[in-house]
């Protein structure tokens, strides 16, 4: 949300602009145009309200204000697709994202492609008196863009999943996993930094960088896998009211739970699906989509508990380049939870999700984007295969309400 | 549900056959792809779970059981464009149907046109031993996919509604209606038939025909019209508990209402949305959209009750010429509710809807075509402007929850 | 709700008077203090709501508009004690009757009290202008007081099932009861008079008396026993959707229900829950405290049906005699469904509640009583072990939803 | 949950027990038979329950395991009186104790005498082999039961509101608070130590005593008042989406809430229901019944913030003298929220209630007792004028979820 210093070039703000409006048209291209409404909860918004809600912010944030000569592309939409932005009116009702069958799939795409071109008309012209808020917000809105894009597929995942069909969205091979001995790394003691203090792009929930005293502390090398997980459901622990927090129980009580979210046995034992579709479980592929409720309980079945957001970010730092690595090889979203890479899933921490010391939401509209979200919600680090290139980052605060199943949320433990 | 007569040639069957399909296919031409799936509540279902449905039902009880080289289009299809009959297994989850974006619109028009082309192949084989039960069952498909076009109409006008820019489906221009004076008619005490009692089709509630003793009753010429409920709702009836039933007074205060379901208000006054998108509300056409509670409330206020479906029955076929007439006019389904005809609403009775004595429901699954709603549903009579041609007939039996609005029902007065 | 003809003398309806007044009072013998407050449901209201409840219907009723002298007892009373009389103000939230722990239970019997004195008061001033409408109206409330007896009961007996310790009220000694065979009894065609037309009281729904137009039916001597719906139980019933109403699936499904509401089974057999507390389950007696759905199914199950509420009548009107004897038993409330008479139990009738044609509310507040209910409930015959002396007749309507269980309601089957 | 060191003598101990015992049942002496039983909502559990379950605590982990003479006063209590000890058997319902008319009060309170007798015999077999686990498990006995003092009291509050009566529970004169200037005390930054360090009693959740490095801020001397809170209703805070977090506006919009909890108005002005009764509102006393969200937007209207728990702790430590002096007059629990008292209300802070590092929660059941409501509920530190004497200290985390607001929770301001 906070631009800290002027890290990019015009010029590479343009190009990121660019490729993110692109990447987000590209993962439209296998859908049917009967997809691009389905929203099965409130929080899985159809593909078309992703589609159309990036371009809102643009027009909304930077086109009206800072476009004398910007014309609405259509005056209703400034209500259809605002998503939680009181300060710009009432939104849509959330719940009903899917009943908008209109405006069509082919007139979003239109909205979309005006918006991209405004943009870019504006980015042209350098000797805007607010030039610099302008690249700010655009940089904003690219970072915007990106998380869309991986709640897109998580959205996508669940709205395909409550159809018997079991559609895969991008039908590709893949291989099993390699297994991955357990192992630890020890941390001491100390004051530590905390939040962001590099150059470049960051959230205002990320700020100020501050410091943290943390205990000595043990964190696992790599997240908990299917196999692992499967030891703890083949233990009864959904039956097991002591293995869970109290709230968890009573979430296990009334959904029936008795496994993670897309497992599904037959007799010849568990598949899963995946956005190719469904497959057999991968033993050696970290366990993903679970909530809190189901990662605290598997730390305490197994011992050990999560991590503090604080542990987890100043083990990153201190392994950056294995990070930076992974990262690196995380170039495109996937369909499947399988890979080897370090970095494929969100981990839950046990920090909830509140404020850093000194923290100062955003002027205006902007300030609603982070700030009125603490509460009630935890921490996730990390990133996933859903994650788009080059938006993650080690201070990046990713957050969820703890019975929340649908993202690409698993388990690294610590002790 | 049952032939009495064979009343019709084998060849008027096939002809009826075939204009059915065709005008259902012909409900679809203004929609776009995106439309298909609407679905805003568990009843109002998406148009391509009624265009696959209408399908499902010849290909469940014709197709399967009589024809021996049919091979189903598609093995999931038996579960997923399953209504309600138990007998043919679980049928897909009723709230969920807007979530199935695949099959896609193509394949149910593929899927559609294969079971018409088997259809038609197995009425050509008139030496088949079950011949004369083909007959029957394609006149029941006849008469099921003729109610699901009605349903087709107020099923995509409710999930249209829930979109802020209420969409027209059939964009057409509308005259006012002309007023008609209130005036009565009165109908002497006496036994009196009711149920079908003639050649043709009708389904197993409206039997067996039975003597019924009435009272004297008056029944009122024509329907309730806008402007009358309009000085209801300007009374403050919906204040008033007095007026009410008790389970309608606990609806209003559940559901914050006000005035019928299509009605806004602006600032130049009342409009109502319709097929054609929002228009002037009509105040000589006939109130409509009402559920039972209004209609009852509205009778009591006005110092009248709502007529039996019986005296309803008997008034109807005294004046038959007048109906036939009305049903001549009534050729295709029309884009709002204004017009003059006899017959443009359903009208509310305030019978339960129960069967007839000695009522036998048919044999197989298609018993539960009816029998196992008759519980907390009232019985509404007469047809609408929404109802296909040739499709109701005077001992018809529509109906309906007491709290269901997105019908086209409305209110005939008795006293 | 209305009188008729002044059946009663002054004398007879004040000893009427005395004599229900102190019956209610004779049901609290049994209760602690602590259980006149006890509400497990808003269906079933404290004891102590219906001690006070019962003064309040006099009071409002009969003291304020008539009594030139009275002074209301405590003001704050007319809107506690007022169940669902619109026209008297609003009523206070059912749900939050149990709420209520004061005024205490010794309060609410000084209020009783004093509302019996000055009843009785008001009952000696034989010169009043209104005496007539004074005498018709207090015997409405004795009426209105033996219904409240029956519900004290069944309502106890709800609100202590709740309770692990299944508490007794009334531990008494039962036996079991003698087998009875099926047998049936036939009724021919023609029109017969349905309704109240005798002398002496009756409320206003028994009303007018009117002509109804009967099918040959046959009828059960017998109510159902717990043996046969046992049979029903272990066909399992309860899991096969082709027995049931559609909403009785939907209501099996949403509250797994397996049996009959007050049967537990244990490793010996089946108990059931009585106001004796935990009793073997009595065989030969009458299947107790089902609702409409599960008495359909039954009867679908057997091959029969329910007979209507005009079979039910016509039926008692021929045999009155046994039946006025099987009621001059009836001549207190007991604590178990156990014994034989022929009016053990409610039977529910296929019909729905509704008006007979001509039906006219009492004027006034005293209007609610009846006809606001007409909607979505089932008539009920016959009266029960629970039903005060005197007070149940032949023409007598009892109605409840299709889901309510727990009043004394069981199966006579027709054909 | 955990005694760190026998810092009370035997006698001490034995005096503080039975002086507890003893309050509780002071407690009871305004009350009525009828109003041990309410319970308004799942949260508030009724008087009684309390009395009773505060017992069971003794005869669960203390005489069962440890007196091998003890018989169960009753086997049944087990179940009834259980709160959420899964290790101990199913708990019965909690939104059920309500209907627990019987075992009857008096019963109660023979059991409750029974089991603080055979607690006694207890501590007098000083050579019991397991005499210092008594000792510690007495003291957490202790602790227990004065939670459930207070909560005795807020439960009783919450549940007389809900009689439009307004009974008070304890009528006394009150007077008008004193107005207390608004003023902050500044607070360096540094590395400071949180949780329990003293000798005595204290719960396993204030352990273990660990570093937290604290940046500068100011935190308020006084608790916001009534009369503060007022200006903030008056400034339409309640319609302003932009003042509160996401969660709390949609909790405002489902609940329709426009002041606190127990705030009502007339035309005189505004008055707040009381333990005595309804009383003027005390424009100067620190406002009260506030949840989380209202103490959070009130923060933020007034330019603010709420302190983390660990700013609290740190400054509550620094005033020392001051808090001693306040909790010292704190000697019982009082029927208002008048006052001036430093200690009056709980104060909501920032953080939200999870463990601190190196958290080891008790074996076997006991460890149930804090642990496992780690998720959702925000810390609120302090004490209020219902916390009995010696209960609070510095270290004290008091609980609950961000929604609650029957509690004695009120605001201290940071910044």
């Amino acid at each position: 949300m906070t631009e800290q210093q002027p890290a990019l070039s015009k010029q590479q703000i343009i190009q990121n602009f660019e490729k993110s409006r692109l990447d987000s048209e590209a993962l439209c291209d296998p859908l049917e145009i009967e997809d691009y409404g389905l929203q099965a909860i409130a929080e899985t918004s159809p593909a078309k309200w992703h589609i159309a809600h990036t371009s809102w912010f643009y027009e909304t944030f930077i086109l009206r204000p800072y476009s004398q000569s910007y014309i609405p592309f259509d005056d209703s939409y400034e209500h259809l697709f605002n998503s939680y932005y009181n300060t710009v009116g009432q939104p849509f009702l959330r719940p009903k994202r899917g009943l908008l069958s209109r405006p069509t799939v082919n007139q979003i795409f239109n909205y979309r492609q005006h918006i991209t071109e405004k943009v870019l008309n504006l980015l042209d012209n350098t000797h805007h008196p607010e030039y610099s808020t302008i690249l700010e917000r655009v940089t904003l809105g690219i970072q915007h863009e990106k998380q869309h894009q991986e709640l897109f597929l998580t959205d996508l995942k669940y709205n395909f999943f409550q159809n018997p069909l079991l559609p895969a969205y991008q039908p590709i091979e893949t291989k099993p996993s390699e297994k991955q001995s357990q192992s630890w790394v020890s941390q001491d003691e100390g004051l530590v930094d905390i939040g962001f203090n590099e150059t470049g792009f960051c959230f205002d929930n990320e700020l100020p960088c501050h410091k943290v005293y943390l205990e000595k502390y043990d964190i696992a090398k790599h997240p908990v896998s299917n196999e692992a997980y499967l030891s703890f459901v083949s233990d009864r622990a959904y039956k097991n009211p002591l293995l869970w927090l109290s709230d968890g129980w009573t979430w296990i009580n009334q959904n029936k739970v008795q496994h993670p979210l897309y497992w599904l046995s037959n007799k010849e034992g568990w598949n899963e699906f995946t956005l190719s579709g469904l497959q057999p479980l991968d033993l050696n592929a970290p366990v993903c989509h679970l909530n809190y409720f189901e990662a605290d309980a598997f730390a305490r079945w197994a011992g050990y508990r999560l991590p503090t957001e604080f542990e987890w970010e100043h083990y990153a730092r201190k392994h950056k380049n294995q990070l930076v690595e992974s990262m690196s090889k995380n170039l495109q979203p996937i369909a499947t939870s399988s890979g080897a890479l370090f970095n494929q899933i969100w981990q839950w921490t046990q920090s909830n999700y509140t404020q850093y010391p000194g923290f100062k939401p955003a002027a205006g509209a902007i300030g609603e984007y982070n700030g009125k979200f603490m509460c009630n919600q935890f921490v996730l680090r990390g990133g996933s295969c859903f994650s788009p290139e080059n938006h993650i980052r080690i201070s990046y605060r990713n957050f969820f309400y703890p019975a929340d199943r649908w993202q690409m949320s698993g388990i690294r433990l610590a002790k």
